[in-house]
């Protein structure tokens, strides 16, 4: 498959504006690849790398994964998104399954990350985690930590991903 | 002064390559204003809000000011940056000086925080800090930490801007 490079500063406008509606976020450990949905998410610099930041809840799969295998890919549709897959990749937990194949997603191999990339998600994201942030919920304002949180494990660990290589996937 | 709003998403492109170049990062603290150049930033979401991340080491007057008033502007040039003004901005410390008369920056009234735009910079981002995490170099690729940090004083502390306001100052 081939793969078209973008600049991500000419893509900034498009990830952020996915992320209203959902992107998702691969990772593998083993021979185990899973994706979730996430809608919360930072494209930006710092370290003076262009870095994705992604938030993960501690009591989640894939924060299993990224911390067996801290690399990552972002997968944002941009055609219009497969509501099937995302309802798979946004309602299990890829602990008990495999949501590729349940959602119909098609891995594709990368470039630089032992991550594949979604040929269906085709604006693609790999990273490299060279930081990582446990956040403390109880901090938030009082509203937002109501909203968002119940118990401690759900409080979210930043990881924040190099962007190493940033392309789009034709087919 | 006129403001015409604008979404985050069609100038996320715009904020995240004008960071390559720096962008001001404005504070207020009682009467005081000040600006420092900023070239790291992060453009998202986060809790269901649209959020801009600053990173403000531990020793800066810029992390009083916002400690003090947990409130703060990014302004971003939009038709080239004037020099000498970024100059001041990004190598005084505002805290023995007036740094926005020094550089020759007109301050222009907010529509919701206490912080002031800058006409000079005029596609602004009105943030109150919602969520401050002090972040641990010491946990960063050797390579990293090293090349940017020395005492533990010039840790970056990340600041979670809620996006309350986005317009572009017309003349």
């Amino acid at each position: 498959m081939r793969k078209q490079p973008i600049e991500i500063t000419d893509y900034a406008n498009t990830i952020t504006a996915a992320l209203r509606r959902g992107v998702l976020l691969t990772t593998k450990n083993g021979e185990k690849v899973n994706s979730m949905v996430i809608g919360w998410g930072h494209i930006g610099r710092i370290w003076e790398l262009p870095v994705f930041v992604a938030y993960v809840r501690d009591n989640r799969y894939t924060r299993e994964m990224l911390d067996a295998n801290p690399e990552f890919t972002v997968n944002v549709p941009v055609n219009g998104f497969d509501k099937k897959a995302f309802t798979v990749c946004g309602t299990k937990s890829g602990r008990e399954m495999d949501k590729l194949a349940e959602a119909g997603l098609t891995p594709v191999p990368p470039e630089v990350v032992s991550v594949p990339g979604l040929k269906e998600c085709p604006l693609t994201l790999e990273c490299r985690v060279i930081y990582r942030e446990e956040q403390t919920a109880a901090r938030l304002p009082e509203a937002l930590r109501r909203r968002f949180y119940s118990v401690e494990t759900e409080d979210h660990i930043a990881y924040f991903g190099e962007i190493v290589a940033a392309y789009l996937i034709e087919d």
